[in-house]
């Protein structure tokens, strides 16, 4: 490999992984209305060439829930116990305006290797059925069948298949997701990010006997071990080119003490490789 | 340089050019009332440990203008002659939920070679000015003092000094801009989007006694070359570190239709460079 | 009738006509995603006894559309041939906060007589069919079974039965309205308004073959004839007693340009009559 | 006094005591940014005669904050030591989207009597001095020179004059305001409401020795007395007219959950009174 990171940077197969965002893409119940865009700066209204020049703005507001679309869950937006990660009290940092701590400014770029566990493709059953529960023993064995390693820092990507349901609210709400089994998995491994093709990472249905919690995932990668959960990633490319590894490049903003930032995350292949 | 794309992001030096989004920051009095994030679902709201498990869930709504913040313009935010780029008439593309072409979801990230031209650390006067308008002159004396090159396909960034009073609205809306001959500039060097630590690249009050329009910078690049602007860029601590030629990755939001998206920028420097 | 108008109004039998509002009330699709509101400032932030006393303040934010809920249209509401009421030219008055003229902030208080049609009751069938077209002659009979007569100057309200499902949006959008026949008539008789207990007055599915317009009372009512729309009435209590003339209240807010407003419209009747 | 209740509203005068509304009123810090309406649906973008006939329709998004504007706080609005009115634990009834207890759904519309006790009228000066304290003295004095008697169920609406200067934020927000006397002569008297020309009602800046408390009004008012508080009337006609007594029409919308409502209150007069 050689060249300048940036000449690498441009010279690479990228994949983009966020899914549009428009009105009536699908939102979690709790999130609705989730994602509402309208222009009301036109062209036409500042256009008076005679005294203005011919230059014209147009521009419009933007109404959203920080969980709409692709995006990356901040450390406050879970707690256990009303605890958040670190046994913050979540009493101690919550203000009107969002978290005083571990708000989603407060989270660096995440810049590192990804890698993708395509439990769909592995199975050839795409998408996954309905509220399919992805364990341990179907990462552990996917990613063993992809040749791929998962490493400490790396941010782990699982494919559903139901990615490409994006146009369809009803169908994509009954996603398959992360069973409590694959979200110890994922832990274990050290990985910095988990992200997936769905809604809400988990099976919002599921709940675990053990610590009588909904949705383990969020319970235990967030306030526990600090790993953050990215959802509604496109996955389709990726898996179609069987790329299992690569760099990954995902870069919240800085929305102050939010729970939350939308996310356009990129898969990068050096040319060669 | 060696080892594989996603090392090399892994353990660059990375410089974050996004200012910090929070309600009272500046904004264009026409992009008004600019940002509002407000928390809405609190943790206390769901916690009922006996019945629904130590899990808890707190999320926000957020209402902001497109060209709030750190952000970069589509080409459907400028027209001239009611033609935006590439003479697509405006009538044709324009509804109400944004445009159908050249919208910020069509922008590719920018991923390649950045350089910084510190105008104001060259004039030995941070920040430059109010209102200072910043020549080719300027600019092609400043790269040379630094011994950059801007290339094709390159972004420019260039610094005023303003990015240290983001939470000064009213002088930050002083803050020195591009002139024409500096777009002009711009432009001849082939870049690929020209990005600024102020508000609205140009200065205001400028008027072109050629074509009659206000904001040459946003009349020529955006609608006539196809050049993005990225504007309310934190250039501080690049300059401080001297960075004039780094990486640089930007990547817009896929919001459908919208004139500009939310971004924040990244410069970044391979670890031994 | 005896005593002041302040004792009359306090002493008056009051229906309130108003459907409550809350996210996921029924919405027309053109204005989703509606209503939404979200408590942001809690007493429990401000709640510091020893330093700031015991009082404590909460508050929230609104996010609507002007034709949400319950709601008046404005005269700018709707154009024919690109003209406003009064052959105002559209383009003259249109801006991106609203309309120069004819905006809701010029609609005076309705204040006057108001008449109940009820189509539903004299039917014997309420709700009436889904899409069921009120023509002339049903407001004709109806209004003659009820004894009572429309004069030049009534709010004029008409009962479809549909106010009784504001909790089901898909078979409230289902509901009766107005015939081309039933918008002309109410019209002939000089009323102010026309109130319906539907959420777009017209059948959205009819087209007139003679103009080609749908919506034809929004049509010819508002651009031609300067004739207020209500929507979303609940007229459940009114019909339940039989009240088909009544002092009616109705109040626009001066939303300064917009096309209509939210609106809790009353019926009152004076204690003895 | 003759004629229906419908005729005597329809012939009575009718004063207007709601300021407009529009992006760029005056706003109490706490409520920013309080009021932005967006038009973003043109007449011009359904526009197609040939196959959809001549009419089209045009709409826009609101986006307020429910204490912007005229308008009437809800008894939720405030509590005192964690508790609403009538001793209701502010965690019992707090949710996500508003109060389950005592939001403004539950207020009936005020239709009674009004009084008006014009305090800058009487002094000869309008408005009075900024941050002036209007005591119980002064209103007890200025209602006698009004020759106008307060009763158990009236609205009180005290005037300082700031409703000229609505344009005005900063002159707005340092208007007169009433005393910690003036709330308790109010609440004496049985009123059911006071409505004020000021942004809120009390001056910020006081606090109550006794009770440590800040907006003594707000603390007592609301959460004590369970009389409800209306803000940035416009009085100024009524004063010049010297209608001191009248019919006071005044009907928040059932914005379920919410701590206030916008307001369009009507002060009345029968023609020959």
């Amino acid at each position: 490999m050689s060249g300048t990171l940036a000449d690498q940077l441009r010279t690479a197969k990228v994949y983009d992984l966020e899914q549009p965002r428009f009105a009536g893409m699908p939102i979690y119940p709790t999130h609705k209305p989730g994602y509402f865009y309208a222009l009301h700066r036109r062209h036409r209204d500042s256009y008076k060439p005679e005294t203005s020049g011919p230059r014209t703005g147009a521009s419009g507001s933007l109404f959203m829930m920080e969980h709409s679309g692709t995006h990356i869950d901040a450390l406050c937006h879970q707690a256990c116990g009303m605890k958040l990660y670190g046994d913050v009290p979540v009493e101690k940092v919550e203000t009107t305006a969002g978290y005083l701590q571990l708000g989603i400014e407060t989270v660096s770029p995440l810049l590192g290797r990804g890698v993708l566990i395509d439990v769909a493709g592995w199975k050839k059953q795409s998408p996954l059925p309905n509220k399919y529960s992805i364990s341990a023993d179907d990462l552990a064995s996917c990613s063993k069948a992809h040749g791929v390693e998962i490493r400490t820092g790396d941010v782990l990507c699982v494919r559903t298949g139901y990615g490409s349901l994006w146009h369809d609210e009803a169908e994509y709400l009954r996603a398959a997701g992360t069973a409590k089994s694959g979200s110890l998995w994922a832990a274990e491994r050290g990985v910095i990010a988990v992200g997936i093709d769905n809604m809400s990472c988990d099976i919002p249905e599921e709940r675990d006997p053990e610590t009588g919690t909904t949705l383990f995932g969020h319970y235990y990668l967030l306030p526990q071990k600090g790993i953050f959960i990215i959802e509604n990633l496109n996955l389709e490319e990726l898996a179609r080119d069987r790329r299992y590894e690569f760099a990954f490049v995902g870069i919240p903003l800085k929305l102050v003490g939010a729970t939350g930032s939308p996310i356009r995350p990129l898969a990068m292949v050096a040319p060669l490789s």
